[in-house]
């Protein structure tokens, strides 16, 4: 039977072995997966666009499980009380073609865009970065900040947030977990001597967020709330100065910050970079930038990771998505009502 | 949260209420669907094939609701007593983004394509037809007989398969129902005097189970088997004999009988038939051609269905798919263990 792991269980699991420990399985998932890219059958996300948001469906395959993700983004939901970004996912036997394991992806979602953040960053930041600064203090803000300091050991944070809520939210989470946090007032104020800047904030419209004048030389940028049409937060002239990095280059050119950009823009995949096929930083005053969408891949590792810590203990049940009649082609059978006597 | 119809509240539904009331039901909602053909976002499946089979994901919205459903096929399956086809499904809120609705749709997906073929059946095959010659007695042949009983009135069978288990399971399923039975040794016997034959075969390949010769003037022919790419049913000469009609043109063009046939070949499609804008059978003679590969309307049509039947009784029960922090920014604050002393 399907097994489901369901919120509860998520919860559990998380608050068991602990988020900074969970991103750093989840690194290691992501990392073997990015480097046999090319394994995976690369299918671009299936978007519906709406007025109040987008519902997206994100499918691939490594030829042995086949992953997709359901997930939506209402940047208008957190006024009522909702999530802006909710998921869900499947992981299915290519071979039968049976669906194995159901999964909540909000908080996986959380978890895995946090982890690739930190992966890009590992080969593409500065090796002696200390300083993260966080533009948009959301749902995706803690998970940053514990994943940076999993693999780059930054414990120090520059936050900014038009919603003050947020802030304080974030730093009640942040600071009783050992983060130094510094509240900024504006732009030219949080970027000030951070040496990764990530930009996450949830408008859906050509935003500027950052203006390249507020990019110092050798900053790592982790863009990642450029992530639909007509949804951007980078002064394009970041990108003609940085190297730009993404995950999936057809998909980034359509929904990333580099939709800005002419469509011969070059850029570097990430799984590229992570096989040493091609480099990360080459130079101490280099402006990287990680042009990240969020890739269906991402979701495929982070599904198997939360599958193989969790399948045959108490956190996941079986649920009854799959009918089995004894016979396979006797699928009547089941729905077969006793035949009243004549 | 969101509501699932596992396997037992479907078997359960459908037990209750009954077989053919439940697809009369349907086929009220799939024509009241197909009628506001034109307000549904019209997106074309997507496929990932593998040897041994093909997993879909099948998506539309009407603006208020979004559905998809995950719909695997593997011929080989029955063979390991597995079903060849297994599905389900999502119905979800345009506005919020949020999935409401869980759905089992192997039984589901049974119901609503029986339904499609004898609405399509009820504007194009003879309204004296009496006889269903079906080709095929897998899993989907008792819900076309009950189907073409409910909408046509027809109650004497024909049947062909290669299994002969499949045909015993037929007609032990079925004449205690009350249905006419002729058991058929050949092709030319199973269609002899049938107004309708419905083509339902599973091979992934190139099959002709029919040849032009062996369809005779006026009937209407229901062809279902072939629904992916290289996976056709019928002799392409009958195609050019007889009145096409179709669910989705884009999407029939790949997957349906009429690969076979060059891309300009003229085509109605079943809405417009429904609507009026294009006429049913226009003569005794002709020969009808339903040319049928499944279209995710029909898919949004069924769940909506199911969950207006069902939500508010104890055939669905909720399940933790959607965190649901207090404070929707604060998704951390459902994973955060609390701060051991200092």
């Amino acid at each position: 039977m399907t097994q489901l792991l369901d919120v509860d269980g998520m919860t559990r699991w998380i608050r068991t072995e602990g988020v900074e420990r969970i991103l750093l399985r989840m690194v290691g998932c992501l990392e073997e997966d990015f480097r046999r890219w090319e394994q995976f059958e690369r299918i671009p996300r299936i978007a519906s666009h709406s007025p109040g948001g987008v519902i997206e469906l994100m499918p691939t395959t490594d030829g042995h499980d086949y992953s997709f993700k359901y997930v939506n983004g209402h940047p208008g939901n957190p006024a009522r009380g909702l999530q802006t970004v909710t998921a869900f996912g499947v992981l299915a036997d290519v071979g039968t073609g049976y669906p194995v394991f159901v999964s909540e992806m909000t908080l996986l979602t959380a978890l895995r865009t946090a982890a690739t953040s930190a992966l890009a960053a590992r080969v593409l930041a500065r090796p002696d970065a200390e300083v993260l600064a966080l533009i948009g203090a959301g749902s995706q803000a803690e998970f940053q900040a514990l994943a940076f300091r999993a693999v780059l050991g930054i414990e120090e944070l520059r936050v900014l947030d038009l919603d003050p809520a947020a802030v304080t939210k974030l730093r009640a989470n942040l600071a009783p977990l050992g983060f130094r946090i510094h509240v900024a007032r504006s732009v030219d104020d949080v970027v000030d001597g951070a040496d990764v800047v990530t930009t996450c904030t949830a408008d859906k419209s050509r935003a500027r967020v950052l203006c390249s004048e507020q990019v110092a030389p050798g900053v790592h940028l982790n863009a990642i709330g450029g992530d639909c049409p007509g949804k951007t937060e980078l002064d394009p002239r970041i990108l003609e100065r940085a190297r730009v990095v993404v995950e999936h280059t057809a998909q980034t050119r359509i929904e990333g910050e580099l939709q800005q950009m002419p469509p011969d823009f070059p850029v570097t995949e990430l799984w590229q970079v992570l096989t040493g096929a091609a480099p990360g930083r080459t130079r101490e005053d280099e402006v990287t930038l990680f042009d990240s969408v969020g890739f269906a891949i991402a979701d495929f590792s982070a599904l198997r990771c939360a599958r193989d810590a969790t399948l045959g203990t108490d956190l996941v049940h079986p649920i009854g998505l799959v009918a089995e009649p004894e016979d396979p082609k006797d699928l009547f059978s089941l729905v077969h009502a006793p035949v009243p006597v004549r």
